[in-house]
């Protein structure tokens, strides 16, 4: 099976098929129009800095679910799911370090454990792609390019650091339609945070991503540059905090809620 | 003088005149088209509840800044001001009473205390206004009439309840604009969440509303409904915490942003 066999599966029966490990790859493309989220996993007494950094912050952090300490199962989004065992694969941080990358987290699971699910932008691509907006990067097969802007973010707690955004070339008579395209969907980063000019924001060469690939703009293509989910994941590893769970990245959870569920008009 | 006559004041220096006491009354009209905000201030064990209850239920409960703990200073959204002085009134609860309506909190203010601030309905009554809608209650001189629905909040933590929702009767042809233009604000209520046939929401007698005044609704006029900020007040005072402070009613905390700084198009 590929990725693109799942496009037409429920999004319960792609985390089926994850927890009995008959799917282990990336999850672009599976259960088509529904919601896929970044997971970050924290002790309890991190999760209030973090649920406050992502409340000061909402267009790079926007939170759709977050679970009662000890429980697996994210009720928002997806009842009956087990976060412990709905992804492909994770990564285990230990003050701030890459310790391991299982398939499941059942054995490292802890009963003071808190999880965050957030938007990703595949919701809004979605909402590009409708509108006939090329994405660069899907055309290309390879990851978006991501940079880190000279834009702080607003600090809480013990959390702080610069603001991460991907960035989409679009040609320049579809500027207008990307952003409001994508505004309509605040709750997965909503609108771009800036367009064109990548100096103005601290990017030196738009060729040398900090993360994900390079790809080319076009003649007649304007760099159009969103608030980008590696932010609070960054702010967080930053601060080293005893214990982790995140994504690995590119293995998303598959939510319930359809992209046009997150979408305010 | 009257609130009308700092309508062109600027937020500092409406919060000027509260904090000299020389402004005790309802802050309507204020600053006008800055930003109002309802206030909630708890014990820092509590803040965390509240504020995964406010990311649950984002329309009733939309969250503009978050203060450090034992910190008046909102430095999100109004930098040098002091929430213990600021506003007009204030109430003060223990175990889910209200024990005193003080004109500041400079005596009962605490090292351990979190204030939250969260949107109110006075910035897309702006919009409504701007927009050419009536809004009854202001032209009745009222206050808005507001209802105890049946639709449960997502629980978090030691909170739950019911949402509560203001009403706002609108000319049948104007419907469309006003959720258009109410929708614009999702980071202050938003767009609606029921329109028309309130029996469905579990309101039996439209006349009398739970808190507020009823107001007429004219021939060819619908009854809109939008989330009420009244909802995490209502859920946090009946879960009775040890120490609560929030705003009296109609008391708000005038902000530094514009209204229009929350408009997402």
């Amino acid at each position: 099976m590929k990725a693109i066999d799942y496009a037409s599966k429920s999004p319960k029966e792609v985390r089926q098929a994850i927890r009995n490990k008959e799917w282990t790859g990336p999850t672009a493309g599976m259960a088509k129009g529904h919601v896929q989220a970044n997971l970050v996993i924290l002790p309890k007494d991190w999760a209030y800095d973090f649920l406050v950094f992502a409340q000061r912050n909402p267009k790079p952090c926007p939170v759709l679910d977050i679970t009662e300490p000890g429980d697996p199962e994210p009720k928002l989004v997806a009842r009956g799911a087990d976060l412990r065992t709905d992804l492909p694969k994770y990564r285990v941080w230990e003050r701030g370090e890459l310790v391991d990358e299982p398939t499941d987290i059942i054995s490292c699971w802890r009963d003071d454990l808190v999880a965050f699910l957030l938007g990703c932008s595949f919701t809004f691509e979605s909402a590009l792609l409708d509108a006939g907006i090329p994405v660069r990067h899907i055309e290309c097969g390879c990851n978006v390019p991501m940079y880190i802007t000279n834009i702080q973010c607003v600090p809480a707690g013990r959390l702080s650091g610069p603001m991460v955004v991907s960035m989409r070339p679009i040609p320049a008579h579809q500027v207008p339609k990307a952003v409001l395209s994508t505004g309509r969907f605040p709750a997965v980063h909503g609108s771009p945070i800036h367009i064109g000019e990548p100096s103005v924001i601290g990017i030196k060469d738009i060729n040398r991503p900090d993360f994900g690939d390079p790809v080319p703009i076009n003649q007649g293509e304007v760099p159009v540059f969103w608030a980008c989910g590696v932010t609070p994941q960054a702010a967080l590893m930053a601060s080293k905090p005893p214990f982790a769970i995140t994504h690995a990245p590119g293995h998303m959870f598959v939510c319930d809620p359809k992209d046009s569920d997150y979408a305010i008009f």
